[in-house]
């Protein structure tokens, strides 16, 4: 039977309520809500359904919601998911957990809910952002799973800063090396949730999360954490360039590291208070090698490469990934914009050239070009060491 | 035109030596010899020699100690590659330029040398440096090539370590993402020179290592950078049984991050000099990288667990790798005796379990099992930011 937001069950209830002294508050249960429900989503509930089952200190109940579509039998997929306690579409074959519950209204899905999960694609956070604003109890936390961020010439705006500023809501971030599918089978895995200042709200995060199979740790360190997530598709695409010109492994290696150490320079650009120890994190070096191992950055860099530049990014996205979107080219495109507008170009040869290759005016072998523009330190002056 | 010892082309030789004012020393050229001439050290002479033939501060002759082998056409090796400029058999149809010259006798290789290059099999070393004790002149500069250690239960004695107490010069190493083949037919790539605390001689192995396509960098960390080299590939039979029991790049992705905090934590308790920044430079996580997607460890490793562990590394070591020698098992067997003489077992979980897996006490799944017996970190007390 599936639940339903008014029956779920609940744990000890026959705990004698006079056993607790009049003076001691019982501690309120968090309740959780998932907002997103496609792959990485469906895997999220299905980790944290699992949890809350455990924990003293959760509500049983997972809330996810459902942007609500109609699948080809005629049934509404919310409907569906509450059946047969599978997403059909986006995670088949999976039980996400009797507890989790597919809601298909965000006010309904997010109401009373004290621990809200963010894990829906980046573009759609403004406006649901929007919609929840004065919908959400404002002792809520809130975590965000998307990669992804809005780059304005000023600099990035992170979804965490975005979901903050726009609900008056403390976000923590949840990054790794995390397909999705491979979770979704138990596969081992890593994730980093980074925060900002309570280590105690990251703990319960961590706990939330965290399963024999899917190992969590907390880092003080949102940005780095956040801007790991999105910068690793750029070095994807490099990756992929490589594998299409067939360089080989040892190439690949050397751009990897370039890449992860433009990321690192790039970020503490942004935030002094990125850590150097981040990117030895899940959501540093691992998720950096398992998307450039696979991954669609990758795939689609590497067939860009082996046409030779001659068909665009957009005609290969749209053959290759099945109206999934390339997030490498564009995330490539807003860093160039920020480097451009703070001068800072020479200082990133890798990232500069994915931009200059994907727009077509550098040939893909001049991601190999590299030490004919290494990167001009000499600009930063005193603060060489960001490197 | 082959070059001999005695008439190697003088660079220069129409200055008037009269225009010199007589208190100033003509700076003395240094003189190369390479110590080794399999794969990696008939590449390393080919970098050398294109760089000695451009700078000033360097004799063109570059010496290539040969142990000498009679080939299946009856001629020796030593003529054969001054013959063709070609080391045919360790790295046929590349040419290593005309001012490299192979020498059978070793002390007729490093006579008057004054940078020796040493890259021969590990286990070798400790002879040589016997055979060179007295015979090398005493303001000689050395680099180690050589990946491996000699491991006691007190602890590594590093390769830099032997030739520096041995022949009582200082000693470099330069480590990296370096597979010799790629880098013979010039594709990009990168490595990093460790030194100790001179560093004017690093930037002098930087230049005449360094080219276009092979990008070199120093930092001041040789055992890092040493280590680096060696315990890879422990990591490395990690990521292969992963591979073989067909668990996902994410799975792999975890299993080498792990494996690089180990690297780095090992190496810190070692030694408190090692830097984290080291970690990220090429000798680390690009090295890594390029050892655990291709590389005999993983190759073996890979198949070890699909064979359930049933057929033992020595034959599978016979079987695929035609006289090639497997450093994984045996470094990881090594590393594991430091453990347990030091009572660190239970901070490396990955290391002990990739030793108990190659000597048949675990099945190759419980490299994955890592979450039950994650490191217990409360066992270093205040030094746990090692980790």
């Amino acid at each position: 039977m599936a639940p339903t937001l008014e029956s779920h069950q609940e744990k000890h209830s026959l705990v004698p309520t006079e056993a607790v002294p009049a003076q001691i508050e019982m501690p309120t249960r968090s309740r959780v809500t998932v907002v997103g429900s496609g792959n990485w989503g469906s895997v999220a509930a299905k980790l944290i359904a699992s949890n809350t089952l455990k924990l003293e200190s959760f509500h049983d109940e997972v809330r996810m919601w459902v942007f609500e579509e109609v699948l080809p039998c005629g049934q509404k997929l919310s409907e569906v998911i509450n059946q047969t306690n599978e997403n059909v579409k986006y995670l088949p074959g999976i039980k996400l957990g009797q507890n989790v519950l597919a809601v298909p209204d965000l006010e309904n899905a997010v109401r009373d809910a004290t621990m809200l999960v963010f894990v829906t694609p980046h573009q759609f956070m403004e406006g649901i952002c929007r919609r929840l604003v004065g919908k959400i109890s404002q002792n809520a936390q809130a975590i965000s799973l998307i990669k992804g961020m809005e780059v304005k010439k000023e600099g990035p705006c992170m979804i965490s800063t975005l979901i903050q500023e726009q609900l008056g809501i403390n976000c923590c971030v949840l990054m790794g090396a995390n397909i999705a599918n491979e979770i979704a089978v138990e596969k081992f895995s890593e994730a980093t949730v980074g925060y900002r200042d309570n280590k105690e709200i990251a703990e319960t995060w961590v706990q939330l999360f965290n399963t024999n199979y899917f190992m969590v740790s907390a880092v003080q360190d949102v940005e780095g954490v956040e801007l790991c997530g999105t910068l690793k598709n750029v070095v994807a695409i490099a990756a992929g360039f490589v594998d299409g010109l067939e360089m080989g492994n040892n190439t690949k290696a050397a751009i990897m590291r370039i890449g992860l150490r433009e990321m690192k320079a790039f970020s503490k650009l942004l935030f002094s208070s990125v850590k150097d120890s981040t990117f030895f994190e899940s959501c540093g070096v691992a998720d950096l090698i398992t998307t450039c191992l696979g991954g669609r950055n990758r795939k689609c860099a590497d067939a860009f490469a082996r046409n030779g530049g001659k068909r665009s990014f957009d005609e290969l996205e749209a053959e290759m990934l099945q109206g999934q979107k390339l997030q490498g080219v564009s995330t490539a495109k807003e860093v160039h914009e920020v480097l451009s507008h703070r001068g800072w170009l020479e200082l990133f040869p890798l990232f500069t050239t994915v931009h200059e290759i994907c727009s077509g005016r550098l040939p893909p072998s001049a991601i190999v070009e590299y030490s004919e523009h290494a990167p001009k330190l000499s600009l930063l002056g005193g603060s060489a060491q960001i490197y």
